[in-house]
């Protein structure tokens, strides 16, 4: 099993290169057979060659690896992460990662956002009509195929039952936006009827980002269309307490391929200042070890990290006084194995 | 001046009748020369004629009506709310109300979101491919006129210059939705440049609702698209501490009509029990008041809401023990001409 890395830009690097070790003790101790390349796409090599995700990448990585461990992009250099949008979007759609997986543990308990990572409104289809030499209309389209919309939600649905959820919740904006929207609603309806163990509710989008701010233990799974997806996520996170804490899966399920990613920036302001939080980064690594079947890593793992979250060696954004550096040896002594 | 009176369903009804005494009395002590009149539209007349909005009511409004009043729509005979999309959709559409205010009065400050009203996804533009008896593909199209986008955050500006505000951040997603989100980034720094007195800064909606949630003091005056704009001001309304005290105003600029609303729905689970809180709803007739230029009667309205509000005769969704009738009757008490 091989691993891309990708650290990026910003404090990318400094938590991808924190959390490795943790990655490295396990498998050695665990002999989970793993190994890894480090990729420097980012900002660097865009503002010197002009090239995000370079030519033939896709094929390599499809070809010899299972997995992605990405650190961060943006760069200020860089107008609207243009080379980030390249590397993120060219990966989601050319190794079809069409779910988006974002465990959110709230205060009171978890909250599993499931995004559709490669339609909708992210399909690029639109353009302009110029007038008066300025642009006089604007079009972007959202698009939605059966077949991406049936594969995700029977993917949720069999997963989120597999785990013995039982209340799923789709979000959308059908009396609005009605074509994709009733698509949307058509096909979970269809899908829920093969799982008679859940109970399947739908959502308008407004409404359901007032409750989700109220009430968010309200919900248990959610399904979401790609830029609602995006939108609640990132409400997520806020309920979590931070961007520090947040993980994301994007995945294939035909292929297994998987791209993990912290959800937070770049942060280009703290970068070099020994004040990143790993702890984002290094629940990514749960997620990627959990995903390709290294359960009992995944969880003395994430035991580890919650213990070590539990001490004052957080970082200042989690209240504590410790560095980058000094967080992960407290989330390295308190791994098992060590 | 005369005001349209749409008390709509659910306890839509129940709060406007219980707001209205408060605008005869202002009407009448300080000659402010208002009138209205009371349609029935709704869903008991969708489900009686098929009708929602008729004919010929547009062209009446626009002719003899400077202002709508409106309870609330949405009743569970009807599904996805058809007649109250084809009553606001026709009126937001059919009397050009570009410009949505809502004033969120948070703990901390006021935050002032302004939603473009009448296009992007909500332009009703797309389709189905048909494929083997269903749907195969599904389109929507989010379409803005450099037009309509101009008018709107010119009006937005300088209404918010004229106020003597300073910050203003213009919410988007040009990273994913290029087209007209390059237009709307394109047209507000032409706009901003008109205003020296402005700082203007561009945010991702992702982004601005993570933010949103957890500092929305970071924002003063906020300007989105029409889909953004729905659920940001949800997210809004639920910092403020409910629906129940939110209220909406949708204007066009040009003709200066406008309809005005409280942002709660028509909660028939509660309609009938006396415990509909009908402060939004007066805040509704304070935002009307204000913006026909009656500003004695809108603040004299406003300070009696304020104070009735701190009183144990709120209703049980704002802690207190009062029925809709007695919340009332605190307000009015509270005038100063009562
Ligand atoms: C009913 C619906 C179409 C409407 C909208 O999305 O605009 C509502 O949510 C609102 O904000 O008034
Ligand atoms: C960078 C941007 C295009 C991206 C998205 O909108 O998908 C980001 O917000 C994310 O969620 O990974």
């Amino acid at each position: 099993m091989r691993i891309a890395v990708i650290p990026g830009d910003g404090i990318g690097p400094e938590v991808v290169h924190a959390a490795l070790p943790a990655l490295d003790l396990l498998n050695h101790e665990l002999g989970l057979g793993l190994s890894y390349d480090v990729f420097g796409w980012g900002a660097d090599e865009w503002l010197a060659t002009g090239v995000g995700l370079p030519e033939g990448a896709l094929d390599m990585l499809r070809s010899e690896y299972t997995a992605v461990f990405l650190g961060a992009l943006g760069d200020p250099r860089v107008p609207d992460m243009a080379h980030g949008r390249e590397i993120l979007l060219g990966l989601r759609r050319g190794l079809d990662l069409y779910v988006n997986h974002r465990p959110n543990q709230l205060p009171d308990g978890l909250v599993d956002i499931y995004r559709e990572n490669t339609q909708g409104l992210y399909v690029g289809v639109g353009g302009t009509v110029p007038q008066g030499g300025g642009v006089g209309v604007a079009v972007d389209q959202c698009v939605y195929t059966r077949q991406t919309v049936e594969n995700f939600v029977r993917y949720c649905l069999d997963r989120i039952a597999a785990q013995g959820g039982r209340k799923v919740t789709l979000v959308h904006k059908a009396n609005a936006v009605p074509h994709t929207g009733r698509l949307w609603q058509e096909v979970f309806r269809e899908e829920l009827s093969r799982h008679p163990g859940l109970t399947g509710t739908d959502e308008y989008v407004d409404a359901f980002c007032y409750h989700f701010v109220r009430t968010p233990m309200r919900y248990e799974a959610v399904l979401a269309p790609n830029l609602f997806g995006d939108i609640i996520s990132d409400i997520g996170a806020a309920l979590m307490g931070g961007l520090g804490l947040a993980a994301s899966a994007s995945i294939c399920p035909e292929t297994g391929f998987g791209l993990f990613e912290p959800v937070h920036g770049s942060a280009p302001d703290i970068a070099g200042t020994h004040r990143a939080n790993p702890y984002a980064a290094v629940m990514t690594l749960v997620l990627l070890l959990d995903h390709l079947g290294h359960r009992a890593a995944a969880a003395a793992l994430r035991d580890s990290l919650d213990q070590a979250a539990r001490t004052d060696a957080t970082t200042p954004d989690l209240g504590g006084n410790g560095s980058t550096e000094e967080f992960m040896v407290a989330v390295l002594d308190r791994l098992p194995m060590a």
